[in-house]
Protein backbone atom coordinates (compact mmCIF):
# COMPACT_ATOMS: atom_id res chain seq x y z
CA UNK A 1 0.00 0.00 0.00
CA UNK A 2 1.40 3.31 -1.21
CA UNK A 3 1.76 6.16 1.51
CA UNK A 4 -0.83 8.61 -0.13
CA UNK A 5 -2.88 5.59 0.76
CA UNK A 6 -1.52 5.22 4.49
CA UNK A 7 -3.25 9.28 5.41
CA UNK A 8 -6.39 9.23 7.74
CA UNK A 9 -8.32 11.71 5.50
CA UNK A 10 -11.55 13.64 6.27
CA UNK A 11 -14.27 15.75 4.62
CA UNK A 12 -15.20 18.33 6.70
CA UNK A 13 -18.27 21.01 6.79
CA UNK A 14 -17.10 24.23 7.50
CA UNK A 15 -19.33 27.14 7.78
CA UNK A 16 -17.29 29.88 8.78
CA UNK A 17 -18.93 29.52 12.16
CA UNK A 18 -17.21 28.51 15.92
CA UNK A 19 -18.54 25.26 15.47
CA UNK A 20 -17.46 24.07 11.93
CA UNK A 21 -13.82 25.81 12.46
CA UNK A 22 -13.63 24.07 15.58
CA UNK A 23 -14.55 20.77 14.65
CA UNK A 24 -11.97 21.17 11.60
CA UNK A 25 -9.18 22.15 14.20
CA UNK A 26 -10.27 18.94 16.42
CA UNK A 27 -10.05 16.39 12.89
CA UNK A 28 -6.74 18.21 11.87
CA UNK A 29 -5.26 16.75 16.37
CA UNK A 30 -6.78 13.84 15.41
CA UNK A 31 -4.23 13.58 12.34
CA UNK A 32 -6.77 13.74 9.69
CA UNK A 33 -5.60 15.55 6.55
CA UNK A 34 -8.53 17.37 5.66
CA UNK A 35 -10.83 17.72 2.76
CA UNK A 36 -13.40 21.26 3.58
CA UNK A 37 -16.67 21.99 2.36
CA UNK A 38 -18.78 24.95 2.10
CA UNK A 39 -22.38 26.22 0.74
CA UNK A 40 -22.97 29.13 -1.04
CA UNK A 41 -26.38 28.90 -1.19
CA UNK A 42 -27.52 32.23 -1.28
CA UNK A 43 -27.61 32.59 2.68
CA UNK A 44 -28.31 35.86 4.26
CA UNK A 45 -24.88 36.00 6.12
CA UNK A 46 -22.74 35.03 2.86
CA UNK A 47 -20.18 37.04 4.53
CA UNK A 48 -19.63 33.35 6.18
CA UNK A 49 -17.52 32.05 3.52
CA UNK A 50 -14.71 34.50 3.95
CA UNK A 51 -14.33 33.35 7.71
CA UNK A 52 -14.54 29.97 6.13
CA UNK A 53 -11.85 30.36 3.78
CA UNK A 54 -9.47 31.73 5.93
CA UNK A 55 -10.27 29.24 8.72
CA UNK A 56 -9.35 26.40 5.90
CA UNK A 57 -5.89 28.18 5.08
CA UNK A 58 -4.82 28.68 8.68
CA UNK A 59 -5.47 24.76 9.06
CA UNK A 60 -4.24 23.58 5.92
CA UNK A 61 -6.40 21.91 4.28
CA UNK A 62 -6.12 19.83 1.67
CA UNK A 63 -8.72 21.41 -0.51
CA UNK A 64 -11.46 23.59 -0.03
CA UNK A 65 -14.58 23.35 -2.23
CA UNK A 66 -17.18 25.61 -2.30
CA UNK A 67 -20.28 24.67 -3.89
CA UNK A 68 -23.00 27.08 -5.40
CA UNK A 69 -26.80 26.12 -4.56
CA UNK A 70 -29.34 28.38 -4.67
CA UNK A 71 -31.82 27.78 -1.80
CA UNK A 72 -33.91 30.94 -2.46
CA UNK A 73 -34.94 29.14 -5.28
CA UNK A 74 -37.68 27.33 -2.65
CA UNK A 75 -36.81 29.51 -0.04
CA UNK A 76 -39.26 28.69 3.07
CA UNK A 77 -36.63 30.27 5.88
CA UNK A 78 -35.41 33.60 6.90
CA UNK A 79 -32.24 32.88 6.10
CA UNK A 80 -32.81 32.32 2.63
CA UNK A 81 -36.13 34.39 1.73
CA UNK A 82 -36.33 38.25 2.32
CA UNK A 83 -39.65 38.32 3.04
CA UNK A 84 -39.02 36.36 6.26
CA UNK A 85 -37.62 38.54 9.54
CA UNK A 86 -34.59 37.00 11.61
CA UNK A 87 -36.30 36.95 14.95
CA UNK A 88 -33.98 38.94 17.61
CA UNK A 89 -36.37 39.42 20.55
CA UNK A 90 -34.85 36.27 22.60
CA UNK A 91 -34.38 32.59 22.12
CA UNK A 92 -37.85 31.10 22.19
CA UNK A 93 -39.32 27.46 22.86
CA UNK A 94 -39.43 25.58 19.24
CA UNK A 95 -38.21 25.61 15.78
CA UNK A 96 -37.21 29.06 14.70
CA UNK A 97 -37.89 30.60 11.08
CA UNK A 98 -34.23 30.44 10.83
CA UNK A 99 -34.50 26.70 10.25
CA UNK A 100 -33.32 26.10 7.12
CA UNK A 101 -35.15 23.28 5.08
CA UNK A 102 -33.54 19.98 4.94
CA UNK A 103 -29.97 22.20 5.49
CA UNK A 104 -28.15 19.46 7.08
CA UNK A 105 -28.99 16.68 4.77
CA UNK A 106 -28.38 18.34 1.71
CA UNK A 107 -24.89 19.49 3.44
CA UNK A 108 -24.49 15.98 3.98
CA UNK A 109 -25.48 14.44 1.43
CA UNK A 110 -23.19 16.56 -1.00
CA UNK A 111 -20.27 16.27 1.59
CA UNK A 112 -20.70 12.28 1.17
CA UNK A 113 -20.65 12.64 -2.90
CA UNK A 114 -17.69 14.40 -2.40
CA UNK A 115 -15.73 12.02 0.04
CA UNK A 116 -17.12 9.44 -2.40
CA UNK A 117 -15.50 10.28 -5.21
CA UNK A 118 -12.05 11.12 -3.38
CA UNK A 119 -12.30 7.82 -1.73
CA UNK A 120 -13.09 9.17 1.84
CA UNK A 121 -15.14 7.72 4.36
CA UNK A 122 -14.79 9.71 6.96
CA UNK A 123 -17.16 13.38 7.13
CA UNK A 124 -17.31 15.66 9.94
CA UNK A 125 -20.02 18.05 10.78
CA UNK A 126 -19.87 20.22 13.92
CA UNK A 127 -23.76 19.89 15.00
CA UNK A 128 -24.72 20.36 18.47
CA UNK A 129 -27.75 19.60 20.59
CA UNK A 130 -27.30 21.38 23.72
CA UNK A 131 -27.00 24.93 23.28
CA UNK A 132 -28.34 25.54 19.64
CA UNK A 133 -31.26 27.32 18.06
CA UNK A 134 -33.61 24.06 18.27
CA UNK A 135 -33.22 23.01 14.59
CA UNK A 136 -34.31 18.64 13.99
CA UNK A 137 -31.32 17.99 11.95
CA UNK A 138 -28.58 18.62 14.59
CA UNK A 139 -30.06 15.63 16.61
CA UNK A 140 -28.26 12.60 17.20
CA UNK A 141 -30.90 10.73 15.89
CA UNK A 142 -30.83 12.70 12.76
CA UNK A 143 -27.04 12.24 11.99
CA UNK A 144 -27.61 8.25 12.55
CA UNK A 145 -30.10 7.57 10.45
CA UNK A 146 -28.55 9.77 7.90
CA UNK A 147 -25.13 7.65 8.27
CA UNK A 148 -27.84 3.97 7.69
CA UNK A 149 -28.73 5.41 4.60
CA UNK A 150 -25.58 7.29 3.30
CA UNK A 151 -24.67 3.79 3.49
CA UNK A 152 -27.70 1.67 1.83
CA UNK A 153 -27.46 4.45 -0.86
CA UNK A 154 -23.76 4.71 -1.87
CA UNK A 155 -21.41 2.48 -4.22
CA UNK A 156 -18.89 2.72 -1.01
CA UNK A 157 -21.81 2.32 1.45
CA UNK A 158 -22.61 -1.02 -0.11
CA UNK A 159 -19.31 -2.26 -0.30
CA UNK A 160 -17.28 -3.29 3.08
CA UNK A 161 -16.46 0.33 3.56
CA UNK A 162 -18.75 2.12 5.57
CA UNK A 163 -19.08 6.22 5.82
CA UNK A 164 -18.92 7.22 9.02
CA UNK A 165 -20.71 10.89 10.15
CA UNK A 166 -18.16 12.26 12.49
CA UNK A 167 -20.19 14.83 15.62
CA UNK A 168 -17.31 15.75 17.74
CA UNK A 169 -19.27 18.64 19.04
CA UNK A 170 -22.32 16.64 19.70
CA UNK A 171 -22.77 16.76 23.17
CA UNK A 172 -20.83 19.82 24.55
CA UNK A 173 -22.25 22.80 25.92
CA UNK A 174 -21.48 26.28 24.17
CA UNK A 175 -19.18 27.09 26.74
CA UNK A 176 -17.61 23.89 26.48
CA UNK A 177 -16.72 24.53 22.18
CA UNK A 178 -15.44 27.79 23.23
CA UNK A 179 -12.72 26.20 25.37
CA UNK A 180 -12.23 23.33 22.62
CA UNK A 181 -11.78 26.28 20.19
CA UNK A 182 -9.57 28.16 22.38
CA UNK A 183 -7.13 25.13 22.94
CA UNK A 184 -6.90 25.28 19.11
CA UNK A 185 -5.93 28.65 19.15
CA UNK A 186 -8.98 29.56 18.19
CA UNK A 187 -10.76 32.99 18.65
CA UNK A 188 -14.38 33.48 18.28
CA UNK A 189 -13.67 36.75 16.00
CA UNK A 190 -11.62 34.56 13.50
CA UNK A 191 -15.64 33.03 12.82
CA UNK A 192 -18.50 34.34 12.14
CA UNK A 193 -22.10 32.97 13.36
CA UNK A 194 -24.62 35.74 13.50
CA UNK A 195 -27.81 35.25 11.20
CA UNK A 196 -28.18 38.56 10.18
CA UNK A 197 -24.82 40.49 10.16
CA UNK A 198 -23.81 43.70 7.94
CA UNK A 199 -22.12 43.04 4.28
CA UNK A 200 -18.38 43.55 6.00
CA UNK A 201 -19.51 40.74 8.69
CA UNK A 202 -20.47 42.78 11.97
CA UNK A 203 -22.74 40.57 13.86
CA UNK A 204 -26.09 42.19 14.97
CA UNK A 205 -26.33 41.45 18.22
CA UNK A 206 -29.36 39.88 19.11
CA UNK A 207 -30.53 36.91 16.61
CA UNK A 208 -30.90 33.80 18.46
CA UNK A 209 -27.21 32.48 17.29
CA UNK A 210 -25.43 35.84 18.52
CA UNK A 211 -27.44 35.67 22.11
CA UNK A 212 -26.45 31.61 21.97
CA UNK A 213 -22.79 32.86 21.32
CA UNK A 214 -22.84 35.97 24.11
CA UNK A 215 -24.23 33.64 26.66
CA UNK A 216 -21.50 31.08 26.48
CA UNK A 217 -18.80 34.13 26.03
CA UNK A 218 -19.65 35.12 29.08
CA UNK A 219 -19.62 31.49 30.78
CA UNK A 220 -16.59 30.79 29.12
CA UNK A 221 -14.60 33.76 30.70
CA UNK A 222 -16.11 33.61 33.77
CA UNK A 223 -15.07 30.53 34.35
CA UNK A 224 -11.08 31.50 33.36
CA UNK A 225 -11.19 34.28 35.52
CA UNK A 226 -13.01 32.70 38.63
CA UNK B 1 -60.55 24.99 5.04
CA UNK B 2 -59.47 26.69 1.50
CA UNK B 3 -60.17 24.63 -1.49
CA UNK B 4 -56.45 25.26 -2.13
CA UNK B 5 -55.62 23.55 0.57
CA UNK B 6 -57.68 20.97 -0.26
CA UNK B 7 -55.73 19.98 -3.88
CA UNK B 8 -53.25 16.78 -3.01
CA UNK B 9 -49.95 18.36 -4.19
CA UNK B 10 -46.93 16.49 -4.60
CA UNK B 11 -43.33 17.53 -6.01
CA UNK B 12 -42.23 14.51 -8.87
CA UNK B 13 -37.95 14.31 -9.51
CA UNK B 14 -38.19 14.64 -13.45
CA UNK B 15 -35.28 14.12 -15.18
CA UNK B 16 -36.14 14.00 -19.05
CA UNK B 17 -36.28 9.78 -18.96
CA UNK B 18 -38.91 7.55 -19.46
CA UNK B 19 -38.94 6.90 -15.97
CA UNK B 20 -39.40 9.63 -14.64
CA UNK B 21 -42.09 11.42 -16.94
CA UNK B 22 -43.88 7.90 -16.31
CA UNK B 23 -43.88 8.41 -13.02
CA UNK B 24 -45.19 12.03 -13.32
CA UNK B 25 -48.11 11.35 -15.54
CA UNK B 26 -48.91 9.30 -12.67
CA UNK B 27 -49.14 11.24 -10.11
CA UNK B 28 -50.99 13.78 -12.47
CA UNK B 29 -53.74 10.90 -13.01
CA UNK B 30 -54.03 10.38 -9.53
CA UNK B 31 -55.02 13.77 -9.06
CA UNK B 32 -52.00 16.04 -7.79
CA UNK B 33 -50.94 18.84 -8.65
CA UNK B 34 -47.83 18.53 -9.48
CA UNK B 35 -44.25 20.39 -8.76
CA UNK B 36 -41.81 19.19 -11.02
CA UNK B 37 -38.07 19.71 -10.16
CA UNK B 38 -34.77 18.89 -12.64
CA UNK B 39 -31.33 18.89 -12.15
CA UNK B 40 -28.55 20.93 -13.94
CA UNK B 41 -25.75 18.83 -12.10
CA UNK B 42 -23.24 19.52 -15.23
CA UNK B 43 -24.09 15.94 -16.56
CA UNK B 44 -22.79 14.32 -19.87
CA UNK B 45 -26.11 14.07 -20.88
CA UNK B 46 -27.93 17.57 -19.80
CA UNK B 47 -29.98 17.76 -23.33
CA UNK B 48 -32.72 15.73 -21.12
CA UNK B 49 -33.73 18.76 -19.47
CA UNK B 50 -35.21 19.69 -22.96
CA UNK B 51 -37.05 16.49 -22.48
CA UNK B 52 -37.56 17.63 -18.87
CA UNK B 53 -39.12 20.97 -19.74
CA UNK B 54 -41.63 19.69 -22.99
CA UNK B 55 -42.61 17.09 -20.59
CA UNK B 56 -43.39 19.16 -17.92
CA UNK B 57 -45.45 21.04 -20.24
CA UNK B 58 -47.35 18.25 -21.45
CA UNK B 59 -48.54 17.38 -18.14
CA UNK B 60 -49.37 21.15 -16.83
CA UNK B 61 -47.29 21.21 -14.11
CA UNK B 62 -47.97 24.06 -11.31
CA UNK B 63 -43.97 25.19 -11.52
CA UNK B 64 -41.12 23.68 -13.06
CA UNK B 65 -37.83 24.24 -10.67
CA UNK B 66 -34.26 23.46 -12.60
CA UNK B 67 -31.72 23.30 -10.11
CA UNK B 68 -28.04 23.92 -10.70
CA UNK B 69 -25.46 21.87 -8.65
CA UNK B 70 -21.85 21.46 -10.89
CA UNK B 71 -21.45 17.98 -9.76
CA UNK B 72 -18.12 17.62 -11.73
CA UNK B 73 -16.69 19.71 -9.14
CA UNK B 74 -16.44 16.28 -7.21
CA UNK B 75 -16.98 14.17 -10.12
CA UNK B 76 -16.24 10.46 -10.03
CA UNK B 77 -18.75 9.08 -12.40
CA UNK B 78 -18.85 8.67 -16.33
CA UNK B 79 -21.64 11.12 -16.45
CA UNK B 80 -19.90 13.82 -14.41
CA UNK B 81 -16.11 13.40 -15.23
CA UNK B 82 -14.68 13.58 -18.71
CA UNK B 83 -12.03 11.51 -17.76
CA UNK B 84 -14.12 8.13 -17.07
CA UNK B 85 -15.95 6.39 -20.50
CA UNK B 86 -19.52 5.60 -21.01
CA UNK B 87 -19.53 1.67 -21.01
CA UNK B 88 -20.84 0.68 -24.14
CA UNK B 89 -19.88 -3.07 -24.92
CA UNK B 90 -23.36 -4.46 -23.11
CA UNK B 91 -24.33 -4.91 -18.91
CA UNK B 92 -22.10 -6.57 -16.88
CA UNK B 93 -22.75 -7.53 -13.13
CA UNK B 94 -21.80 -5.01 -10.39
CA UNK B 95 -22.12 -1.23 -10.12
CA UNK B 96 -21.77 0.53 -13.00
CA UNK B 97 -18.93 3.63 -13.68
CA UNK B 98 -21.65 5.35 -14.62
CA UNK B 99 -23.23 5.72 -11.00
CA UNK B 100 -22.82 9.21 -9.47
CA UNK B 101 -21.66 9.04 -6.18
CA UNK B 102 -25.13 10.12 -3.69
CA UNK B 103 -26.70 10.91 -6.61
CA UNK B 104 -30.78 10.06 -5.49
CA UNK B 105 -29.53 11.01 -1.67
CA UNK B 106 -28.93 14.65 -3.12
CA UNK B 107 -32.10 14.87 -5.21
CA UNK B 108 -34.51 13.68 -3.05
CA UNK B 109 -33.10 15.81 -0.16
CA UNK B 110 -33.11 19.16 -2.01
CA UNK B 111 -36.53 17.75 -3.85
CA UNK B 112 -38.14 17.62 0.20
CA UNK B 113 -36.25 20.96 0.89
CA UNK B 114 -38.67 22.65 -2.29
CA UNK B 115 -41.50 20.66 -0.99
CA UNK B 116 -41.42 21.82 2.59
CA UNK B 117 -40.67 25.20 1.36
CA UNK B 118 -44.41 24.38 -0.59
CA UNK B 119 -45.79 22.67 2.46
CA UNK B 120 -46.26 19.69 0.28
CA UNK B 121 -45.72 16.62 2.14
CA UNK B 122 -45.16 13.72 -1.07
CA UNK B 123 -42.32 13.52 -2.97
CA UNK B 124 -42.07 10.85 -6.55
CA UNK B 125 -39.36 9.25 -7.50
CA UNK B 126 -39.22 7.09 -10.06
CA UNK B 127 -36.49 4.57 -9.48
CA UNK B 128 -36.86 0.72 -10.03
CA UNK B 129 -35.39 -2.09 -9.21
CA UNK B 130 -35.83 -4.39 -11.46
CA UNK B 131 -34.75 -3.94 -14.96
CA UNK B 132 -31.80 -1.10 -14.11
CA UNK B 133 -28.54 -0.23 -14.01
CA UNK B 134 -27.67 -2.00 -10.06
CA UNK B 135 -27.01 1.63 -8.50
CA UNK B 136 -28.09 1.41 -4.73
CA UNK B 137 -30.18 4.36 -4.51
CA UNK B 138 -32.81 2.86 -6.59
CA UNK B 139 -33.53 0.11 -4.07
CA UNK B 140 -36.38 0.24 -1.39
CA UNK B 141 -34.48 -0.19 1.38
CA UNK B 142 -32.67 3.26 1.07
CA UNK B 143 -35.98 4.81 -0.33
CA UNK B 144 -37.15 3.61 3.34
CA UNK B 145 -34.21 4.64 4.98
CA UNK B 146 -34.34 8.12 3.31
CA UNK B 147 -38.01 8.86 4.32
CA UNK B 148 -37.39 7.83 8.20
CA UNK B 149 -34.27 10.47 7.54
CA UNK B 150 -35.96 12.74 6.19
CA UNK B 151 -38.64 12.73 8.70
CA UNK B 152 -36.18 13.22 12.00
CA UNK B 153 -34.31 16.08 10.25
CA UNK B 154 -37.15 18.56 8.85
CA UNK B 155 -39.60 20.94 10.81
CA UNK B 156 -42.12 18.77 8.62
CA UNK B 157 -41.03 15.37 9.31
CA UNK B 158 -40.51 15.71 13.56
CA UNK B 159 -44.05 17.63 13.34
CA UNK B 160 -47.01 15.04 13.32
CA UNK B 161 -47.45 15.91 9.04
CA UNK B 162 -44.82 13.14 7.52
CA UNK B 163 -43.10 13.40 4.42
CA UNK B 164 -43.48 10.46 2.14
CA UNK B 165 -41.38 9.37 -0.35
CA UNK B 166 -44.02 7.61 -3.19
CA UNK B 167 -41.96 5.39 -5.68
CA UNK B 168 -44.70 4.04 -7.87
CA UNK B 169 -42.36 2.16 -10.36
CA UNK B 170 -40.08 0.74 -7.94
CA UNK B 171 -41.63 -3.02 -8.63
CA UNK B 172 -42.12 -2.79 -12.20
CA UNK B 173 -40.53 -4.40 -15.10
CA UNK B 174 -38.88 -2.10 -18.04
CA UNK B 175 -41.83 -3.48 -20.39
CA UNK B 176 -44.31 -2.71 -17.84
CA UNK B 177 -42.95 1.35 -17.69
CA UNK B 178 -43.28 1.36 -21.06
CA UNK B 179 -47.01 0.00 -21.21
CA UNK B 180 -47.67 2.60 -18.66
CA UNK B 181 -46.12 5.54 -19.98
CA UNK B 182 -47.82 4.50 -23.42
CA UNK B 183 -51.52 4.31 -21.42
CA UNK B 184 -50.58 8.01 -20.20
CA UNK B 185 -50.03 9.03 -23.73
CA UNK B 186 -46.45 9.13 -23.44
CA UNK B 187 -44.16 7.58 -26.17
CA UNK B 188 -40.65 6.73 -25.50
CA UNK B 189 -39.30 9.28 -28.24
CA UNK B 190 -40.39 12.33 -25.97
CA UNK B 191 -37.96 11.20 -23.61
CA UNK B 192 -34.02 10.43 -22.90
CA UNK B 193 -32.41 8.35 -21.01
CA UNK B 194 -29.23 7.54 -23.04
CA UNK B 195 -26.43 8.43 -20.94
CA UNK B 196 -24.30 9.68 -23.81
CA UNK B 197 -26.27 11.38 -26.69
CA UNK B 198 -25.18 13.68 -29.45
CA UNK B 199 -25.96 17.53 -28.01
CA UNK B 200 -28.76 17.52 -29.84
CA UNK B 201 -30.27 14.56 -28.21
CA UNK B 202 -29.73 11.78 -30.89
CA UNK B 203 -29.22 8.65 -27.80
CA UNK B 204 -25.50 6.45 -28.22
CA UNK B 205 -27.74 3.45 -28.65
CA UNK B 206 -24.89 0.95 -26.92
CA UNK B 207 -24.83 2.58 -23.20
CA UNK B 208 -26.68 0.66 -20.60
CA UNK B 209 -29.95 2.69 -20.53
CA UNK B 210 -29.66 2.01 -24.47
CA UNK B 211 -29.52 -1.05 -23.82
CA UNK B 212 -32.28 -1.84 -21.04
CA UNK B 213 -34.62 0.62 -23.08
CA UNK B 214 -34.12 -1.32 -26.38
CA UNK B 215 -35.06 -4.76 -24.39
CA UNK B 216 -38.01 -3.55 -23.06
CA UNK B 217 -38.90 -2.05 -25.99
CA UNK B 218 -39.28 -5.05 -28.17
CA UNK B 219 -40.85 -6.96 -24.92
CA UNK B 220 -43.35 -4.53 -25.20
CA UNK B 221 -43.99 -4.13 -29.19
CA UNK B 222 -43.95 -8.15 -29.13
CA UNK B 223 -46.94 -8.12 -26.83
CA UNK B 224 -48.63 -5.51 -28.43
CA UNK B 225 -48.62 -7.82 -31.75
CA UNK B 226 -48.91 -11.11 -30.28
Amino acid sequence: MSKENDVKKAVILLSGGLDSATCLAYAKSKGYQCYAISFDYNQRHKVELKYAAKIAKKFGVKEHLIIKLNMRKWGGSALTSSNIDVPKSGLKPGIPVTYVPARNLIFLSIACAYAEAKAIREVFIGVNSLDYSGYPDCRPQFIRAFEKTVNLGTKTGVSNKKIKIQTPLQNLKKSEIFKLASSFGISPSETISCYDPSPKGKPCGKCDSCEIRKRAKELFYNEKTN
